[in-house]
């Protein structure tokens, strides 16, 4: 998979990939992250990549040409999917980590200042994608979040132990507390069940754990939860506990 | 503000915020960031962090000992907060953003690996937030979202021009198409209103085009503001458009 990254930081994103998961699929050549420079673009004497908006306003816009100038020479390999960070974009989910990570090239393109000439997204008809409802500097930090999500979805790239925990994760459920040596820390002590042995019964508390969790937490996630297709170990579960 | 962050990666977050808004705080003083690692808390020999979980299962869990070790050490503000990043997390917004640009320090505890003993979480009493339903490797990205937004609420820290900007963004609808010079950009032109220099009405169509974007690409917020007080001027906009 290669991430080809348009920004006026490009030593931003590449400090930042360069570390755990990534630096390893970094280094593995799973992926590549191309940090691109839109200045390095910009055919204005002084470099410039921003104006002031027409009909007035504060702040200062991204410029067309750039942006786009920049895009087009970015080589394009077959699956190629150009997105843009937006407050106003669909906000990321990891179902749409899973699309991402279908692809074989993504291009995300930050934004910075007040915004973007609409005409940038008009010309790219490039997805606008959200991390969600807050207002940050630039689109550096989300596109950071998306891939680093994405990474961890591509073919070998968590190992064997990690991906199997990691498809029992976000099966719409929260996750049930964890607990690791010491078995007393500072008075508070493991639940028994977990140093019982009993792996069935330690299996079926994890699940009961996991629905109370995101029952107090997101009940939003677990109406969810409950509306779909359950399976009748869970049902049991669910049922005895008064949670169905 | 003061944000202490811990992670396992100090130097991934030094690096991250040394740009653009956040630089200029720091470069001010108005934001301190003292980014912690808690393996130099670790009273192992090895200086491991982290150990296999009670009760079996893939991964390792951060253990209680040097976090709670580095928490301990860190100095407390009158006024501190601190929050764990976790995917059971409240979502984070620009509410919680705005309640967080109150305290003097935040406090955040960088999550990586499978998860957290839970007694972690049960000693610091530490608010859990989340950045989104999507799984990364670690809480670093999403602590950098969190640090970002909140430095932009800071005095001081935006010009008057560009909190002006920022005040009216996120009154729970999205931004209105933007444009800079070019006047035409490859056959893209700029709307006509826009050069008219009739002030009302580059106002009145920017605040349609407020409401025709959020109703089109988050329709959640579009009735969530038409629940709201509507100034009579808005209201006679969506009226004379159809959309109230």
């Amino acid at each position: 998979m290669r991430f080809d990254i348009l920004t006026l930081f490009p030593e931003t994103i590449n400090s930042a990939c360069n570390f755990s998961i990534m630096k390893r699929a970094l280094n593995e050549n799973i992926i590549q992250i191309n940090a691109v420079n839109p200045r390095d673009y910009s055919l204005d004497k002084h470099k410039k990549v921003d104006d002031t908006p027409y009909g007035g306003g504060a702040g200062m816009l991204l410029s067309c040409q750039p942006y786009l100038d920049a895009l087009k020479n970015i080589e394009k390999k077959e699956k190629s999917k150009t997105i843009i960070m937006s407050p106003q974009g669909k906000i990321f989910n990891q179902e749409t980590a899973k699309e991402l990570a279908k692809y074989e090239q993504i291009i995300i393109i930050c934004g910075h200042y007040e915004g973007f000439d609409q005409r940038i997204l008009e010309k790219t008809q490039a997805e606008e994608i959200s991390i969600g409802d807050f207002v940050l500097t630039g689109g550096e930090f989300p596109a950071l979040c998306i891939i680093d999500s994405v990474t961890r979805l591509l073919d070998g790239v968590l190992g064997d132990e990690e991906s199997v925990k990691f498809d029992s994760h976000f099966d719409g459920l929260l996750e049930h507390p964890h607990y690791t040596k010491p078995r007393i820390y500072d008075n508070l002590a493991v639940p028994d069940i977990l140093l019982s042995g009993n792996h069935e019964k330690i299996k079926e508390w994890r699940r009961l754990q996991q629905f109370i969790v995101t029952k107090l937490k997101r009940p939003d996630l677990f109406y969810k939860f409950l509306k779909s297709n359950i399976s009748d170990y869970d049902k049991k579960i669910l049922k005895n506990n008064n949670l169905f």
